[in-house]
């Protein structure tokens, strides 16, 4: 099938969603390359922008992300992932979601759910996107 | 709370997600003006990028989303609006969600949601982004 990367300069937005639960885990960017990857392997592969390089999620940390269904949106130009997430959470600051905070009515940000891994334990001193 | 705008040239992705079943929706893309809109009035105000204006969700179908809690990433780079959807669906192509299509093995798209509505009668000659 193919994606309609043009809109967004080469990269399409990749929704992940935990498969069991139906949470919203993160979501990332795919350019042709990181999509065809995570097609053949299984696994979720994005393109980091600050590094300008394919970013295998959980190469590091181990927290890869198992991918069950790839859903494509009605204008091919966006993905969503429904995923097996392997270890203690996806979000690089220690959470099992990177959409951890809500906004109180004010708009200002509340953490909403328990961190649930110690990132130093488990990144070192990898870089941000490493992770 | 202030949003990281500047990664997508004054957009945030805003990922759309059924508060009572999960099922994630849509996805599209807000500047400031349209997250605070989205704040002030609770439904999903977007930014069209097509047609340069705010897009008001359901403005022309009925098909409106009321937005019952947003949540914001670990970056400020993108929300997660949790909401009612309001009338047959929020796909413009007649479908609950637009990610109405899975990915087969050898990546061909195949359609596994049945159609909630008629879009040719909710929509009339309303142009895409306005419905």
């Amino acid at each position: 099938m193919k994606l309609d990367y043009d809109k967004l300069g080469g990269l399409v937005p990749a929704i992940v969603q935990d498969q069991g639960t139906g949470q919203v885990l993160m979501m990332a960017f795919m350019n042709p390359e990181a999509f065809q990857e995570t097609l053949g392997s299984g696994l979720a592969v994005f393109y980091s922008r600050s590094r300008k390089r394919l970013w295998r999620k959980g190469e590091q940390s181990g927290h890869r992300l198992l991918v069950r269904e790839i859903k494509v949106d009605c204008d091919a130009d966006a993905v969503l992932l429904r995923v097996e997430a392997q270890g203690g959470g996806t979000c690089h600051e220690g959470y099992r979601s990177c959409f951890f905070r809500r906004l109180d009515p004010d708009g200002r940000p509340e953490v909403v759910e328990p961190p649930t891994f110690d990132p130093a334990a488990v990144y070192g001193a990898a870089e941000e996107e490493d992770r």
